[in-house]
C-alpha cells in the first residue's frame, strides 16, 4: 500500500460493523489531549505510534526471554501477588480478605520470594514481574508497573552486571543500533562529585569540577566565606556555549532555579565573553585566575561558568540540577547535547548501606532495601559506623534514567538480624520467614530488577511510560476509560468485614468529588 | 553423579553457609503434610519433583510464547490488575483506593481489555496473565491464577482451535509423546448425553446409553413409573468387568452416592453374571430383555449394567458422576481405565448461551459471561425463547479437566446491549466503555483461555495444582509460610478510608481465631 500500487477490485463486500463518528482522528499529527486520548484508549491505540510502542515492547521481552531462559538457563518462575506487608511497606496497596482484620498487600517487588527461591535451590530465577506501589498522584509514575525480575545464586557483582549487559546487547532492538559493552561504570561517590546525581547522564560532558584549592586564597566573599566552613567547598562548571545561546532571562532562570529549589546562590562567570555580563564577584574572580580558570574547567571562548560553594554533595545536587537545566535551555536554541539517538549505558556503584532516615534524626533506614549486603571492605563499620558502610548495590542508568537496580543480598542470617533488629530497628516477626530460611543453608546470591516500562519508554523515545503501556493509570492513578477506582455498593464489602471511613475533612472530600476526567486534562 | 564415576580431591574449601538441622528431610520418599511443605517451601522446593514441575511449567510457557510470538505474530500486551468491578463480579477481591469509598477491583480475567485491543486494531493478542478469584475455601483453587490469555479478530471458532491445537502440539514436551490434532469435540448435548457432564474422560468408554424405546413397555415398576412422565428417560452404563472386580460394599456405595448426591435410584443389573446379587427388579429386566440389553450396551460377561430412570440431564449427570465413582473402584481393584501417561484432549462446542439463574426463578444469566456470541441458528431465538439459544462458546478439556474455554464475541454493540439489558437485566453503566467501543468499528473477534496451573498439573501428574506453583496458598488462602494475609494497624487503613467491621456473629469471630496453620493440615 504504500507504494500506491495495488488495487482491489471489489465483487462482493460484507459491513462487518459499522463505526460512529470518532471523537479524534486517528492520526498522530492530530494534536489531543492525553486526557482524550486515555478515555478512548481503545482509538488511540490504533494509532501508529501505539502500535509502533506496544508491538516493540512485547518484542523485545520476548527476545529478554530467550536470552534468559533458552540461552542462559534462567526458570521463569511466577510469584505471588497476594501477599504480606513488609517493613515499612506504607506505600503497599492492602487487599481485605474474608477473614476479619486481616489483609494481604500488593507486593511492591517479587523480592522476598526471589531470595527463597534461592534457598530452594532454583539457582537462576527471572520473571516479567507484575509490581504495585501506592505513590499517591505523582506523575510519569504508574500504580502497576513491570519489571524483569532476576536473581541468581553464587553471583558476584560482575557476574550480574555482565549477565544485564549481554541481555540488553542481545534484545536491543536492530533499528536502534548496537550496543557496546560492557558499559562504562561509576562509583557513587564519583558520580555525585562529577554530575551531582545518582544518575547522571553521560550523553554530554558539562562535569562539575572541585575549585576549592583554587579559590583558597581568594577575595571573593561568598568564597571565602564558603572555604572557611568545615565542609567548604567551591564547585565549578563549564555550560559550553553557554555565553553564546543563553539570554539574560535564561541566565536569571537559572539562579532563580537554584535560590528556589536549593536555597544557594549560583555565580554565572563569562571567563571570556564578548558580554559584558559578570557581576562585580564574577569580574573580580575573572580578574584573579581568568585564564587559571580556563585551562582547570577546559572551557573555551563562548562558555558560561557556574560556580557556587557550600557542602560538598549540597553545592554538587545544585550544579547536577542546573547542568540539565542548561542542556534544557541551550536545546530550546537549537544545540544537541543529548542525541536521541545514542543510548548511554552507565553502571553506579558503591552506593552508601544506609541514609539518615527522614524526619526521624540519629536513625538509620536502608538507602534501597534491608537485604542488601555490606561492601566487603566495609563489613567492619556495621557495628561501630553504619552510616559510613557502602553497599554491594548498583545501579543501572540510561541517558539519565535509572532503569534497573540491584544487589548482592545478605545470605548470613545473623548479619540479616544485626541489620533489621539493631541498625533498622525493624520488627523481625514480619520477615521471620526469610530470617528461617536464611540459615538453611542459603547460597550465596543477588539480582536486579530493570523497570521495564521506563526502559522501552526510553528505547522508543516516547513522551512518557503511560505511551508504552496499553492502558495505563493517569497521574491520579485513575483509568479514564472505565473510570476505575469506583464506588462498590456497601453490601460487597461485607465479606470482607470492612466499611468505609468517610472522611470528616472538608478537604478530602473535595479532592474526591466530581468528575474525575476533567481534573487531569 | 547418578553413575558414581566422578570423585572430587578436595584442596581448599570455604564454607559459604551454615545450615540448621532441617525440619524434614529433602527426599521425595520421605512423607510430610502439605501443611508442613509449605510452611517450609523454601526447602520443599529443593525436592526433586517441585523441580521439576517448575522448570517444566517454565519451558512449556517459553514454547507456548515462542510459537504465538515469534511463529503467529502475536503481541504480548499486558493488561492491567488494577481496575473497575465488572457486573455480578461478586467474587473479585477489592482494594481500596486513596479517595474515600472508591475501590479498584481485582480482574477475574483479562476479559474486557482483550476485546478493547480488538477494538485498538492490536489483532492478534496474547497474555500470560494473573487472574484473581476470591472463592474462599475451595479445594484445589487458588485466589491468584494464571492463563494463557488469546484474543484474535477476523476468527471463527474453527480458527481458535487450530490455533491452540498446534500451539499445545508445540509447546508439549518431548517426554511426554506426542500430542494428535485436530482433537476430536463433542456438542454439549452430545457429552451430556453420553457423558454425563461437559468435561468428559474420554480415556475410556463406559458411556451412557439411553435405553427409554426398549423400556417402553416394561413390567419393572419405577422404569415404567419414569416413562410415564413428559420428561421420562432410562439410562443406562456399561461398567465393563463390574461384576468382576466389584464387591457388594463397592456396589452398596455406588447406590448410597445416588442416593445421596442426586436423591436418585440407581439399579444395578448383572445380565449374566456368575454372583446372584441381582434384586428382584433386576432380575425382572434380565428376564424381560436380558440379551436385547446385552447388545445394545455392548456387555460381556463379568460387566455390571447401572440401570438409573427420570429426566434427561438429571439421569445423565447421575451416570457421569457414577462412571468415575466406578473408574476409581475399580482402579483400586488394579483395571487400567485412566492410563495417566495417556492424554485425550476433546473440545466441547455448543453450550447453552444461558442459563437458569440459581435462586432467581425466571430469570437468566449467562452460562459464560455476557460477551459471547449466541450461536448464528439461533439468533432469532434471542429475543423470543434465550433459554434455547445455543452460544459460540467452546471449552478444552483434557482427561475429565477443563484445561480451556473461550468463545466468539459479540462485536455487534446493538446486541451486546440487548444481551446485557434486556436478557440479563444487568446495569450497563459499569460496561459503558466496552459498549461504546463496539460503536467504533470493533472488528469480529474471538479468544481463549488456557487454565495454565491445572494445564502443567495435569501435564506433569502432579496430585495437586499446589504443586506446580511456587508459593501458593492454601485450601483456605493463606500463605503458610509468611502468614498472609495478616493484621494491618489501623494507621496504616487510614490513608484508604477504610476501617474494619469486627463481626458481632461469634460464629465468625471463631473461625478467623487462632493459628490458621494447623486447621489446614
Amino acid at each position: 500500500m504504500p507504494t500506491g500500487d495495488i488495487e482491489i477490485k471489489v465483487k462482493t463486500a460484507q459491513l462487518l460493523n459499522s463505526c460512529k463518528k470518532l471523537p479524534f482522528e486517528i492520526k498522530d499529527f492530530v494534536k489531543k489531549t492525553e486526557a482524550l486520548r486515555l478515555q478512548y484508549r481503545y482509538l488511540d491505540l490504533r494509532s501508529f505510534q501505539m502500535q509502533y510502542n506496544l508491538r516493540l515492547r512485547s518484542q523485545m521481552v520476548m527476545k529478554m526471554r530467550d536470552y534468559l531462559c533458552n540461552l542462559h538457563g534462567f526458570v521463569d518462575v511466577e510469584t505471588p501477588t497476594l501477599f504480606k506487608r513488609t517493613p515499612g511497606g506504607a506505600k503497599e496497596f492492602v487487599i481485605p480478605s474474608r477473614e476479619p482484620g486481616k489483609f494481604y498487600s500488593l507486593p511492591q517487588s517479587p523480592q522476598q520470594f526471589k531470595q527463597l527461591l534461592m534457598v530452594g535451590g532454583l539457582d537462576r530465577y527471572f520473571q516479567v514481574a507484575r509490581c504495585y506501589r501506592d505513590e499517591g498522584s505523582r506523575p510519569d509514575r504508574q500504580p502497576e508497573f513491570t519489571q524483569i525480575d532476576i536473581e541468581m545464586s553464587f553471583v558476584d557483582q560482575t557476574g550480574i552486571r555482565s549477565l544485564v549487559e549481554g541481555l540488553l546487547q542481545y534484545s536491543w532492538p536492530s533499528d536502534k543500533g548496537p550496543v557496546e559493552v560492557p558499559f562504562p561504570s561509576l562509583t557513587f561517590a564519583e558520580a555525585l562529585a562529577s554530575y551531582g546525581t545518582d544518575k547522571p547522564d553521560t550523553r554530554f560532558g558539562m562535569k562539575i569540577v572541585d575549585l576549592s584549592d583554587a579559590f583558597r586564597d581568594t577575595q571573593a566573599g561568598f568564597l571565602q566565606e564558603a572555604l572557611g566552613t568545615p565542609q567548604g567547598t567551591v564547585k565549578a562548571m563549564c555550560v559550553s556555549d553557554g555565553a553564546k545561546y543563553l539570554t539574560r532571562k535564561d541566565i536569571e532562570h537559572i539562579r532563580k532555579f537554584a535560590a528556589d529549589h536549593f536555597n544557594q546562590e549560583v555565580l554565572p562567570v563569562f571567563p571570556k565573553a564578548s558580554r559584558n555580563w559578570n557581576s562585580p564577584v564574577a569580574k573580580l574572580i575573572v580578574e584573579e585566575r581568568g585564564s587559571g580558570l580556563m585551562r582547570s574547567m577546559q572551557a573555551q571562548e563562548g562558555d558560561m561558568l557556574l560556580l557556587t560553594a557550600g557542602e560538598h554533595s549540597r553545592a554538587c545536587s545544585l550544579l547536577g540540577k542546573l547542568r540539565l537545566e542548561c542542556a534544557d535551555l541551550l536545546e530550546a536554541k537549537g544545540a544537541l547535547l543529548r542525541d536521541p539517538a545514542r543510548f548511554s549505558f552507565l553502571w553506579v556503584l558503591d552506593f552508601p548501606l544506609f541514609l539518615p532516615k527522614e524526619g526521624h534524626p540519629g536513625e538509620l533506614e536502608s538507602a534501597h532495601h534491608p537485604f542488601t549486603a555490606p561492601h566487603p571492605s566495609d563489613v567492619h563499620l556495621l557495628s561501630t559506623e553504619p552510616e559510613k558502610v557502602r553497599s554491594q548495590h548498583y545501579d543501572l542508568v540510561l541517558n539519565g534514567s535509572e532503569v534497573g537496580g540491584g544487589s548482592i543480598r545478605i545470605h548470613d542470617a545473623q548479619l540479616q538480624r544485626h541489620v533489621l533488629d539493631t541498625v533498622l530497628k525493624e520488627d523481625v516477626t514480619l520477615l521471620s520467614h526469610l530470617l528461617q530460611a536464611l540459615d538453611y543453608g542459603a547460597p550465596p546470591h543477588g539480582g536486579i530488577a530493570l523497570g521495564l516500562d521506563r526502559l522501552i519508554c526510553l528505547v522508543t523515545g516516547a513522551p512518557s511510560i503511560r505511551d508504552v503501556i496499553a492502558f495505563p493509570k493517569s497521574f491520579r492513578g485513575h483509568d479514564l476509560m472505565s473510570n476505575a477506582p469506583d464506588f462498590i455498593p456497601p453490601e460487597e464489602l461485607k465479606p470482607y468485614h470492612i466499611q468505609v471511613a468517610w472522611p470528616t475533612d472538608p478537604e478530602a472530600e473535595k479532592s474526591s468529588s466530581g468528575d474525575p476526567r476533567h481534573p487531569e486534562s
